[in-house]
């Protein structure tokens, strides 16, 4: 521990652990940069293939971040600490723990947690995969394997370690704002640093010149060229950061159009590709004179030598743990589904007998257990086929040349080559005789494959094995029976030792047999199943819950994160400063829940407590601190959130409105503006077909309006998960109505499966609106959404669409949504693209319909007669279900079907001459037809239809009974066929019954 | 000493070293920065009443210095370690040499020294006074007491010590190249920064595009001035920082005017002062909350206890030591000049007998012993005037209230009043017997006037005593015969400790007398006596000269030099690549010497050695350390030089001639383009008068041409000294004959006092030309020079033109010479600044010759008739001074001034009417008359006329004899008025010998 905890020897001592280890300690840059990552140190010599290890403070310019001074912690300069490693030298999650213990954080007494978080940089052509590491919930460092910088593939990639010192600062010397900081003894961090921050916090947002920072942009940029024209790296990189600070003074000064952002990151990002490929390119003509100096920061373990495992028994158990850093919490389902899958499937395939098969994970290992599998494969007779077997020996029987080549290749003599009778003639076969090889040999080879083909949505590289995974493996366990299955995978050799949670001691436990294992993981309190983690979190919660005076009610998402975020869950009661309760509870939830996935409390009244519960990895000691730290963390971010919220306050949310013209909705289809004013219009359309009229229809067309309003408010910006919340609230701080404000907010539903839809015809007319335009529009410009790929998300926009439609029971057309939208739109009304749009929304409707379990064949019956009304189609479908559940089904159906049978592939409308019927049971038909034609009112149910139809099953069955339809007189045939063909018509515009099973 | 010297432990140690002894550690700046002075923690934080120590790291940026990578150590990116301590810590430069044992280097390996370096930014409107520290002759940290910022007077200072830290880790690395300097174990600083110093020149010195900075430097002020004028302080000093950065790129590429230049520091200055202004409002607005928190790097020491002297003999010696911070050489004479004026004077008036007075000093300290000085002065009796004795007594004989008055202010009863008379009358006085006071109470109280009494040219503060002086003073010893006389100056209290060499120990000696202190220093090699310490130096000096195969001749201006830089001489020899000895002598020669001090070494053929003498501060230990150094350093230099050569010598002479119109000569007067083309002209308009023709005119005219083009070459504008050397260098090298090549080296001659004039008419036409040109245009515009204001060095330009003339005795009029330049300059003819002119160069023509031994009288009678013509005037000067040496001279004066004084003023001109003439006397002084002017030609010429006059002096002295002057017959006397008028006359144009001692 160090001596002082002071600012500055925050950073000496950082300086010298990191120099210890082996880096070169560089200095700060001298431009203005947002992160330590734009220092050439980072940027440049991450590049190609020599090793680099380096470490620096950076004060890190964001002006977008500052706050005037005014909160605890976001500050438009802070200084972090930057490292990077390059090799991944195995283990920098421990080093990087060693380093906090260095400074003087004893990681014992905190929850230390990596949180996946990824890093791009759309402006640097760069990005990476790694965590937030967070400290009793603040994020006091980025942890990154780098994977790509300047559009250049990373080989090797570098590890990226950035320390947030002023939030390492505050837990550390227990002060609750940036300002008491202490820098020195005498000093502290406000002395030095506020002066700065209240005046450059006002320079960004106030002063700026924008025409001046435009044409800076202009200058650097062309000084960017001109520098590389020439060849000259550095100074042609200079100028792009200068590029990339005044981007960030402008978009401050919120003087950057969407597009207009596209087109500056682009050029910036053409920039630093073209810098980093001279870059290559000139260390490659020095001859990367780096590689020759190894200078590894660890030195690589010498791979075990191979003990044939030797199993003594008949079956073994059987255990494997794949050690890696923080999975993702969708990384660790992905890995567990697949691992459920395929280790039975693996098994099978290498002949190996097994008990009961058990995958289960946490962030750190994934585990397989098997219990009872044979030691051994099972021996086996192999009969392959060859040749046939009349070309397989000449006329005297002696073996040609193709059998004798056929025997070679099986490794037999030739004379031992059998002739058998196959399905298909004979054949000369070789029978071979393949003894079992043992598990552990067979395992050995197959699990690098086991491993290896778990696929994940975004994989990384880390070491010279140049394996993908979600993230970097660091140990592998494999017993069977006791004996270690040493096989290699990216770099590591498996063997018989776990570890337990972070940061205990000992850090490597050796276990013998999978009990053993069970016990050490139990015994660092580390809940290995994910069911029995979820349940355990879920009770904690509760009961904390309880406890704290609110309702045991949990958010399902939170608590699925949850489970994936911890090994060894602790919950703990957090609180708030019950002020921050005036701001709206979806903000406060929002922020709980999406940056810190808190659970949230609520009392039995609905609101909220001002508390909330976290969930820790590790035990009950120091929960206080940890507690205290989340508390903190909260702290600033509600803060924050005030403070974006004050800065909107200051505005009228209609005084947004000119503000949407610089956010595209998509570059054929204009601007958020342009979007805003053809939602107005279709609300306008939609008033007739809804019956919107009078007060509720103008609360419809005010609503309208501004709907889209708070999109360019700061805090929507900051929370894009709060549109729609954020206008309510801002209206009715406008000066709206509360009919208007509950209309914009309640436009955006249903959100999600399960969300209600917009409780208000108001709010229901705007929700179709704003779909039917984004859908008509999509597709009118060629972007539907093909296999996974939906960057507008129409999925949900169709199934919201659909839902309310449903859930408001509304008979609405789609056709005559779409083609309104596409008069707006000003597309051509016969659009072709407009049917792949109903066929795609109906397509929705289907599978909300089948998810809500009813029978595939029914919803297609009814789809395909009225899938355009969704409204009217679930009524159907519900209808029809009760009768294909009805126990005289079988009867109605056939006599239906029946009637379809004869007809369907005749492809013209038969004619009926009345006198041309001559028997008895034509003639009942016929009456029988013209009495339910009657009394069918084709309403599109059913019901309607089969209740009619069922009064006719005798006469149409006494008519195929007594009657030949395909008669020989062409008159009496057509007349027959014409009674049946309407029989079967009457249904169109119901149900095609034909899809209906048993049909 | 610490583990490693590696480069970035240099800087760890420095921070741990500085962080220890209270310093706020800070960061570089996010701005390119030319120094760390730059950083706000050191720009802003030494303004206003409040303490900041402060130290950190500052890459920084000098696009001027960039050099390829290719100078071994100079670089356009080198690292500053910048230390901050405010107010004083009273022993700065200790703390500074206790910092350099902590990174490893022993000062008593090393020759260290501080240098008189002084430090100004016209740009930001401050400056210093200070050294350039030298480690073996390289300078390795500027060390400055900061006096204003921002044109704030600095109210406590600060001192700043900025560290070189390249310069500091090559020597300590044993390294001979920036590339080799180790920054860690297996990296280089050429592996991590030889690229960018590559890039980077390239472009500085080719790529950066002019018209885009010059927009830069546009945007970046309008940027400073809105924010200014919203009071955002440190958002403004961004803007300004980077005004200077674009500054100082667009005069790298050449692209700044000397009047441009001007405008653009006026405008940053303009900007720092109201930056500089705004931080100390906001700070007093915050009422300087720092002063609150004392934090002094020392207590300070509590003052002494007086403990009165007490001699017991008559009389004592008297030795006084005030020991400085190394003073600057020409400090050191002032006050050595100054104590030797005013001890003795001080003495007297303290009525203090005393014997021999020695007053002697090194750069750190100033001696006075004065032998044998009276232990008390001397008693006396003091009559004291009072009132008038009528006033004193009332008719009654009782004293009056005024005689009350005066007794009792005199402290004596009134009856003790006696009654004397005066001068003026009859008064009462008191009588009062005063006892001697002892010297040492005596002294005590004059010592800090006598101190404090010494002038510098620049002088600063450097504690809140607020007291001036060349340099802190550090320490006092003040002994009369044994005893510490306590006085109190500048913060210190005087005791009777000396200190030894810096880094000798122990570092305070206690001496008991004048003979221990002598001793103390002598054991310590310190010689006290300037003159003996120049003897000795010149000695060993020549001593290595001889040992090196050289002449021994020494600089005076070196030796003079030296002999004030060190307190205990030794010299060593050095040597430098003999490649060198390729660039022009003069070129070596004044790196050596401006730079360095170093004697340089001429062979007997007059060719220089490969080889100097340097002289280091200290004994003979380590001497090869030292010369080692000290050749590094020479190395660089010359590396410089050619670098800059090189660089000059890819273009002809004649293609800078364009450039020069960027060069502004003075505002009015245009630029150096048009200063060239005058001189030019006037080249061509002075050859008839000075008999240039055919091949030497053309000579001329060429060399005209030329003669300045070499200002704005690289090597010229690095080493102004150096102008006409390079120029003749740069013309042979391009082709130009040597006479032209010679004429534009020689035309600045003479230089100074003792130089030679131009050797050939050529240059001596472009020589009278150019200084011609200078004063009559200087004057025309109203800058003749006035008191010790000299600018534009006219006063050198006057001299030289006369000495030339002298030294050519060439017969021409100044007053021809001002307005043929007159012309060109298109001023009016009769332009009354041109008789300002005249007189000026007349007055310096009079200096020269008094200069030269001449009476006074003698030049001042000739300079009266002749003085505009300075070759005549100086051979009359001559032929005068051995007329009135005659013997005879006692007779001729007056003979003339007879004929003189009767009719000089008489203001009219005298007629003749030859047919009065009456007396013979008249006759023959007619006849004399006539004679005497035909026989005298009127060259001006003393010689020729007394010698004619002599001749007549039996006529004259005869006609006054004989003759009344003054008839009463006007005719007559106006006839004896004319003769006497004109003979007096026949001197005009030779003399004025009037203005004669004697006349």
């Amino acid at each position: 521990m160090p001596e002082s905890t002071n600012f500055q020897d925050i950073i000496i001592n950082l300086q010298n652990f990191w120099a210890r280890r082996g880096c070169l300690i560089w200095q700060p840059y001298y431009s203005q940069v947002g992160a330590g990552t734009y220092n050439p140190a980072t940027f440049l010599r991450v590049l190609g293939p020599e090793p680099w290890n380096v470490a620096y403070v950076e004060p890190s310019i964001r002006p977008d971040d500052a706050r005037y001074g005014e909160n605890p912690n976001r500050l438009q300069q802070h200084y972090q600490y930057q490292v990077i490693l390059k090799p991944d030298p195995g283990n920098p999650q421990e080093v990087y723990l060693q380093s906090l213990e260095a400074i003087g954080i004893d990681p014992r007494r905190h929850d230390i947690r990596f949180v996946e978080d990824n890093w791009q940089s759309p402006a640097l052509g760069a990005w990476g995969l790694g965590w937030e590491v967070w400290l009793d919930g603040q994020e006091i460092t980025q942890f990154t394997y780098f994977q790509q910088s300047g559009g250049q593939v990373l080989d090797p990639p570098s590890v990226e370690i950035t320390y947030g010192l002023e939030r390492i600062a505050m837990p550390l010397q227990r002060v609750r704002n940036f300002r008491d900081i202490r820098w020195t003894e005498s000093r502290t961090y406000g002395d030095v640093n506020l002066q700065g921050e209240q005046e450059h916090s006002k320079y960004y947002f106030e002063i700026a010149d924008i025409e001046r920072n435009q044409e800076l942009y202009k200058i650097y940029m062309a000084e960017a060229e001109s520098a590389l024209e020439k060849g000259l790296v550095l100074p042609a990189y200079d100028q792009i950061l200068k590029c990339s600070q005044t981007f960030n003074v402008l978009d401050t000064r919120g003087a950057v159009g969407v597009t207009e952002r596209q087109v500056m990151f682009g050029k910036m990002r053409d920039l630093s590709r073209r810098v980093s490929e001279a870059y290559i390119e000139e260390r490659k003509a020095l001859g990367f004179p780096w590689l020759a100096q190894t200078e590894p920061l660890k030195a690589e373990a010498a791979p075990k030598a191979f003990p044939a495992a030797k199993p003594s028994q008949k079956t073994v158990d059987f255990l494997l743990e794949i050690g890696t850093e923080e999975l993702p919490v969708f990384d660790l389902d992905a890995a567990l589904t697949q691992l459920r899958e395929r280790v039975p499937a693996l098994l099978d395939d290498l002949r190996l007998e097994h008990g009961n098969i058990s995958v289960m994970g946490t962030p750190r290992r994934l585990v397989v257990m098997v219990e009872k599998i044979a030691s051994r494969q099972e021996d086996r007779t192999l009969v392959v086929k060859g040749p046939p077997a009349a070309r397989a020996f000449d006329p005297q029987g002696k073996p040609t040349p193709a059998a004798e080549g056929f025997a070679r290749g099986k490794g037999i003599p030739v004379e031992k080559l059998e002739v058998r009778e196959m399905e298909d003639g004979s054949y000369v076969t070789a029978v071979i005789q393949e003894n079992g090889i043992s598990a552990a040999e067979v395992l050995q080879k197959a699990l690098p494959e086991l491993i290896g083909g778990i696929k994940f949505e975004k994989s990384i590289r880390w070491n010279s094995s140049n394996v993908v995974f979600s993230r970097p493996t660091r140990w592998l366990l494999a017993l069977a029976g006791g004996q270690v299955i040493p096989f290699e995978f990216a770099g590591l050799t498996a063997d018989g030792a776990t570890r337990g949670l972070r940061l205990n001691t000992p850090a490597q436990i050796e276990v013998g047999s999978t009990i053993q294992y069970r016990k050490v993981l139990e015994a660092q309190g580390i809940i290995l199943d994910p069911q029995a983690r979820r349940e355990a979190i879920e009770k904690q919660v509760k009961e904390v819950m309880r406890k704290a005076g609110g309702e045991p009610v949990l958010s399902d998402t939170i608590l699925d994160e949850v489970t994936n975020l911890v090994e060894a869950p602790q919950a703990f009661l957090g609180k708030f400063n019950p002020d921050f309760l005036r701001l709206p509870a979806e903000v406060l939830i929002s922020v709980m829940e999406k940056h810190q996935r808190y659970f949230t409390i609520r009392k039995a009244d609905g609101s909220l407590l001002p508390n909330f519960v976290g969930v820790r990895n590790g035990d009950d000691q120091f929960l206080e601190t940890v507690a205290d730290g989340n508390e903190q963390v909260i702290t600033a971010r509600f803060n924050d959130a005030d403070f974006f919220i004050k800065q909107d306050l200051q505005h009228k949310l209609e005084d947004f409105l000119p503000r949407l013209a610089t956010l595209t909705f998509q570059v054929k289809l204009g601007s958020m503006l342009d979007k805003s004013r053809r939602i107005e219009r279709l609300v306008n359309e939609l008033a007739e077909p809804l019956g919107l009229e009078g007060k509720e229809k103008e609360t419809a067309l005010r609503a309208a309006m501004l709907c889209k309003a708070d999109l360019v408010s700061k805090m929507v910006v900051e929370m894009t998960s709060l549109q729609g919340t954020m206008g309510r609230f801002y209206a009715l701080n406008s000066g709206e109505e509360e009919a208007v404000a509950d209309a914009i907010r309640d436009h955006y539903r249903p959100r999600f499966a399960g969300d209600a839809s917009p409780s208000t015809k108001a709010a229901l007319a705007i929700s179709l609106a704003d779909r039917f335009d984004s859908l008509a529009g999509l597709f009118g410009v060629g972007l539907a959404p093909s296999g996974t790929k939906d960057p507008y998300a129409q999925r949900r926009a169709a199934i919201g669409l659909v839902q309310a439609l449903i859930d408001w029971d509304l008979d609405f057309d789609i056709n005559r949504g779409l083609f309104m939208a596409a008069t707006g739109l000003a597309m051509l009304a016969g659009d072709e693209s407009l049917i792949g749009c109903r066929d795609f929304i109906i397509g929705r409707l289907q599978s909300i319909l089948l998810e809500q379990g009813y029978r595939y064949d029914v919803v297609a019956a009814v789809l395909a007669e009225q899938g355009s009304s969704p409204a009217r189609a679930t009524r159907a479908v519900k209808e029809l279900t009760e009768w294909v559940n009805r126990k005289d089904w079988q009867q109605i159906l056939p006599a239906y079907a029946r009637c379809v049978r004869i007809t369907r592939d005749q492809n013209v409308d038969h004619t009926f001459n009345p006198k041309a019927l001559e028997v008895p049971a034509e003639q009942d038909l016929y009456n029988s037809f013209e009495a339910l034609k009657a009394s069918f009112t084709t309403t599109g149910s059913p019901n309607n239809f089969l209740s009619a139809f069922k009064e006719q099953i005798p006469v149409i069955n006494n008519f195929f009974d007594k009657v030949m339809v395909m008669s020989d007189d062409p008159i009496q045939r057509e007349n027959r066929l014409y009674l049946l063909q309407q029989t079967a018509g009457l249904a169109a515009g119901t149900a095609d019954f034909s899809k209906l099973e048993g049909f």
